[in-house]
C-alpha cells in the first residue's frame, strides 16, 4: 500500500481526493493537513465521507507527514514553493495541485501569480503532468505539476492539430466555459448562488493565469511561440468545462481519423464519433476528457476553420483525478487504478 | 389605443408579449388565439397573469382577429406564411416573431427549414424588424419579420466593425450560449431539467438555422458576401443568450470610440465601459442590448483578434420585446413605450 | 413627487428597492447611502441599473438625507436602531426592512439578535408593516418595521384560520423553503453556488430568528399564545419563498370560502382556486402572495388536517415591494402604485 | 459471476442501474431489453457509458433474458405483472423497480394505477424489498418488489418512532421535497427546464401514489392502520429527496438514542449527530439514507412535534442502489458488494 498524504485538504480539490483515495485499492491514506481545522475530523467537516474516512485534520508540520510515500499538495497558490523541499527531504515524492511548479519561466510565473517564487530550482525539476504529453517522464519525477483545469482541457483538444501542424498556431482561439467549483471553495461574491445561478459572463478576457500555461504547453509540442485568445466563461454548473476550440486549417488531413489515432490508446481520453457534441454531464465525477472535432462551412465556398469540443470534469480529469492518475504512473501501478468510477449521469 | 391580437399565444415569446402588452400604456389586448386552447382563460394556463390578463384563448379564425390594428405571430415556424395575407387584407399590419419571412432568398428558406414557402411575395414586401439597422423602413412597413434571438444578439455584436470595415469578414466566429427557453415551450428529451441542468454542451455545430439569417444581415451592411462559423451552445440558464465574438482586425481604429458613437442614440444598446464583461442576468426580461469590446494579446507580439461580449434576453429584446419595440416605430409611438421594465437582479 | 432616501443600499433589498421606486411614477430618489461604496455611482454596482438610476452612494450622514419625505433602511439588523431617531427628528418618516423594530418584547429580541436594543421606546412607536393586518395604522405611522420574509408567507397563509378560530393553536406547523437570495448579498460558504447549487437542507430546525416574529403576529390575532414549529429550508432558487403549513381543524368550515372572502379586497393577495398549486415563479419579480387551501385524507376515517400553501417572492412581498407598499399607504397614494410589475415567466 | 438482466433499460432507473452493475464486482451484465431501442448500442445513448458497458439494447422477448441469474425490470407501472411468470418460469429471480407489486391490497393498488392487476397471485408471494424491515425474507425471494423513491426516505424516517411506539400515528406527516429525475425520463411540461429551474412548488397534495406505499409499509410495523399526511414537492435538484416529518410524541424517550440503536447495524442509513442538518447532496450517487433527529419547541411552554429529516439520492437509495442491495442479500453476496460509491460533493 502507498502512503498518501495530502497538506491543505479542506477545498475542493482536496475533498475530491478524498473520495477518490478512499475507493483506491492501493492507497492508504495517513494524513490530511489544514493549520485551521487541526483536530477537526474529515467527516465532520464533508458529511459525505461518514464512514469512509476517519482521519482528523492535523497541523501541517513536517511530522504530520512522515512516513508518506506521496504527498498532494491541494493548497493555494503559492503555499507548496515554500514547503515542498521539506517534503522531498523527508523521501516522499510530490504531485502539487497548485500553479506553483507549472511555468518554467519564472519570471513569467512571478508576472502572473505576483508573489516571487521561492523555488526556482525545483521549477526546473518538476514534470508538467499531462500525461499523455508526459507520460515517459512522469514515472521518474519526484515533484509532479499537475495542470490547470482549463490547460487539460485546452491542450487535449488542440494536440494532435498542433503536434501534425496543421493549423495556423498564430492564432489559436479557445472560448471556454467552466462550472463554479472551478474557482475553488471560496467566498467571493461573485460564486454566489445568487450571483452566479441563472447568470452567464465571461471573466479576465484581457488576460487569465492559465494563459501563459496553455502557451508554454502548445509551444512545447509546436517547438516554437503560439499565438492564443483564451476566452474564460462562468457558467452554472458545480463542475464541468466545456472549450470550445477554433483553428485555421493550414494543411488538409483527415482531423477524425487524425485525432482517433492520437488518443487510440489513451485511456482517460475519448475521441467520440463524427458528428458527436459531448456534454460535460459525460464526463462528471469521472476521470474521462471527451473530444470531439467539426469542420463547419463558413460560406458556400469556404470551410477553413476547425471547431474542436473538448469536455472534462474541472475537478477530475482537470485536478485530483489526474492527480491520481499521476501518482499511478509515479508508482507504477495501473494507469487507471482507482479511477474508474463511471460518470454520474443524470 | 393600439388594438392588438396575438395569434399563437402558449408558448414562451407568446406569454412573454402578453407579459409586455399588459403593462403597456397604449395597448388594448383584444385576442388571443389557440386551437387547442380555446375556451381556456389565458390566466388559467399563466398563474402569473391571474388579475392581469382576462382574456380567453380562441380558435383562430379571422373573426377572432377582427379589428385588431397589430396582429402578433408567436406560431412555429410555418404557420405565419399561411395566415398573414388574410390578417393584412383585413387590414391589420403584422409583427412575425417566427422565421417565415427573415430570409429574403426563399430557396435558401426552404433548404433551412425543409417546406415550400407559401408566400413568397410577402417575404418581398417583409421589413426585416432589427430597429438598430432598420429604424427608417419599419415605420411604414406593413409586415415585419421580427429577428431571431441569436442573430439579434450576433448582428449588435458584429454591426459596428462591419459597417467600420475593420475586421476579415471572411472568417468571423460566433460562438453563442442561449438558456433553455430560446428552444421554445416544448418538451424535447434534451430540453428536460434533469437532461440540461448542471450540463453544457455545444449543438448543431455543422449548421443551425440562424446561421444563414445572420449571414444576410451581416452581408447586408457589409455590402459583400460574409464567412461566419456559428456554434450555439445550449447552458443552464432559464432565460439569456451570451455572444462572444471573435473578429480579426484589418484596420486599426479607437475600438470602444466606435461601438460606443454606433450605439450613442440607441435606447436599448448599451456598450459597457471598457474592461467589462457583461452579465446575461444584467438584461434579463429587459429590452437590452448590452455589448463589451476587448483586443487581448495573443502573445507577446500579436494582439490581431478582436472579442465582442454581447447579451440579451433571449425572449425579450431576443423576442417579444423587440416585436413590442417594433409595434411602436410602426405606429408612431415612443420607441420605448411599455419597454420600460428594469432589469430583474438578482 | 415623494422624496426617498435608503440606508445601505448594497444588498438584495436595496437593489430591489432601487428596481421599484426607479418605476414608481410618484417617488424621487434623492439619496442612497454607503459606508463602504461612498462615492460608487449605483450603476457600476449594479450594471442592470444603468441608464436607469444615476445617482452615486453617499457617506451614511445626516446630511446625506436631508430633505428627504421617506427613509429606507435596508441594512443588517442592528443599525436602523441606532439611527432612526435622527432620521425621524429630521422630519423623515422610516420604512426599516430590517429586524430591529419587529418584535414588541425587547427582552426576547435581545435573546434572538444578541445585542442591547438602542432604542426601545421606538420600538413601542413602531406599526407592524403587514398590510393585510395593519392597514389601518400603518397611513399614521412614523416608523414601519418591515415584516421579514418567511413571516410574510407564514402568517399570509394562517391568518385567516387563526382569525376564525377554526384549527388547533397550539400546534401550527410552517415547513417553508427559501431561496437563497433570502440570505442576503453576503459571503457565507453555505451559499456559494457550488454549496447550495443542487442540493437541499434544513438549517436552524431548533430555533430560527423569524419563529418568535410569527408568533408575535400570530398570537396578536388569536388573542393569545400560540405554538408553532418552524422548520426553514434552503432551496436552489435565487428568489422565492413556499410555505407548506399544517393545521389540525378543530371547526369545521368551508375553508376555500373563508380564503376567499377573508382577502377579496386584498389587491397584493391572491386565492388560488381550490385543488390548485401555487408556484413560486407565478410571483418572481411580484408584490404577490398566491394562497391555496387543500384537506387532504389522512387515512380512510381521517381528514383532520389542513394544508395550506402559500408563495411569495421574498424580495418582493417578502421585502421591498411591501416596503412600497406601506411608503404608499403612509403618503396616501394608491396603494398598487409603483407595483404592478407581471410575475416574469419563465 | 451473478447474469443479471434488465427490462426496460433507457430510463433514469436503468442507466443508473447500468452505471451500478458495470462497477459490481460480481455481476456479468447479459441483456438489455427496449422495444424502441432496439440494436442500439447503450452506450451510443448514453455517452457516459462508453467503454464500459459495451452491450446493445434487444427486444424484450423471452430468448432475449434467457440464461440469467437474476433480472431487474426498470419499466413504467403495469409491465413487469405481465411478463413476471415467464421470467421466473425460466428460473430467473426478479427484481422489480416499478410499482406492480409493492401493494399487497390489490383493490387499492388498482385503485391508485387505474389498471387491472395480472397477476395478484404474484402480490402475494413478492417481498417488499425494504432490507432494513425485511433483511430476513429478502434472501429468500423470487420475486422482490423494490420500494419507491419517498416510500424509502419517509418510511426510514418514521420507522424507530413507530415501532417504538412512541407517537400519534393517526397524524403523521411527512413534507417531503424530490429532485425532478424523481419522476422519470418522460417529456412532461412540468419537467422541462424552463418551468422547474429556480421553482418550487407542491403537486399532488390530495393524493399521491406514494402515500398508500408509505401507509402500508408504517401500518405492518405499527400493528395498526395509521394516518398520513403527505405533501410531495417538485424542487430543482436532479437527484435527492429531502423529506421532513412531523409526529407527535406520545412517550418519551431519548429519541436520539433510538435512532442510533435502530440503526446500528444498518450498512446503508446513517444517523447523523444531534442537531445535525442532513443535505441531499450528501449522499449524491451512493447508496445512503441520513437521518437527523430533532424536538424543537413550540412555545416557552410545548415541545410535543419530533421533526425528522430524512435524505436519499432517489436513484441510488431510492431505486437502483436499493435494488443492487437486494440483490446482493438474494444472492447472498455482501450487502455492500457494489455499492461502496463515495458521494460526489461538491
Amino acid at each position: 500500500m502507498i502512503k498518501a498524504g495530502i497538506v491543505g485538504g479542506t477545498g475542493y480539490t482536496g475533498v475530491e481526493l478524498l473520495r477518490l483515495l478512499a475507493q483506491h485499492p492501493q492507497v492508504e491514506l495517513k494524513a490530511i493537513t489544514s493549520r485551521k481545522e487541526a483536530g477537526t475530523p474529515v467527516a465532520r467537516m464533508f458529511p459525505s465521507l461518514r464512514r469512509r474516512v476517519d482521519i482528523t485534520f492535523t497541523e501541517p508540520t513536517p511530522r504530520a507527514l512522515a512516513g508518506c510515500d506521496i504527498v498532494f499538495f491541494a493548497t493555494p497558490n503559492g503555499v507548496a514553493m515554500g514547503e515542498a523541499r521539506t517534503v522531498l527531504d523527508s523521501g516522499a515524492r510530490i504531485v502539487d495541485l497548485s500553479a506553483d511548479f507549472r511555468i518554467k519561466d519564472v519570471a513569467e510565473w512571478e508576472r502572473w501569480y505576483k508573489t516571487k517564487h521561492a523555488a526556482p530550482e525545483l521549477v526546473r525539476e518538476a514534470v508538467y503532468g499531462l500525461p499523455e504529453v508526459n507520460r515517459h517522464s512522469v514515472p521518474h519525477a519526484r515533484l509532479v505539476a499537475n495542470p490547470g483545469c482549463y490547460p487539460t482541457a485546452v491542450q487535449l483538444g488542440f494536440l494532435p492539430l498542433v503536434e501534425a501542424g496543421a493549423v495556423d498556431v498564430d492564432h489559436l482561439i479557445a472560448d471556454a466555459k467552466s462550472g463554479v467549483s472551478g474557482a475553488g471553495r471560496k467566498t467571493e461574491l461573485s460564486l454566489m448562488y445568487s450571483e452566479a445561478s441563472d447568470n452567464f459572463a465571461a471573466y479576465h478576457v484581457m488576460g487569465h493565469r492559465h494563459w501563459p500555461e496553455i502557451r508554454q504547453g502548445l509551444a512545447q509540442v509546436a517547438r516554437r511561440d503560439v499565438g492564443l485568445v483564451f476566452t474564460p466563461h462562468l457558467t452554472p454548473l458545480i463542475r464541468g468545462i466545456h472549450a470550445t476550440l477554433y483553428a485555421r486549417v493550414t494543411k488538409d488531413v483527415d482531423f477524425q481519423a487524425l485525432f482517433e489515432e492520437r488518443y487510440a490508446k489513451e485511456p482517460f481520453v475519448d475521441v467520440m464519433p463524427e458528428g458527436s457534441h459531448p456534454d460535460t454531464r459525460s464526463v462528471r465525477a469521472a476521470n474521462t476528457c471527451r473530444i470531439a472535432v467539426h469542420r463547419p462551412p463558413e460560406s458556400a465556398k469556404r470551410s477553413d476553420t476547425l471547431v474542436v469540443l473538448s469536455v472534462i470534469d474541472n475537478l477530475v480529469k482537470g485536478a485530483s483525478g489526474q492527480a491520481v492518475q499521476n501518482m499511478n504512473l509515479m508508482f507504477g501501478l495501473p494507469e487507471t487504478a482507482g479511477l474508474d468510477q463511471v460518470a454520474v449521469v443524470p
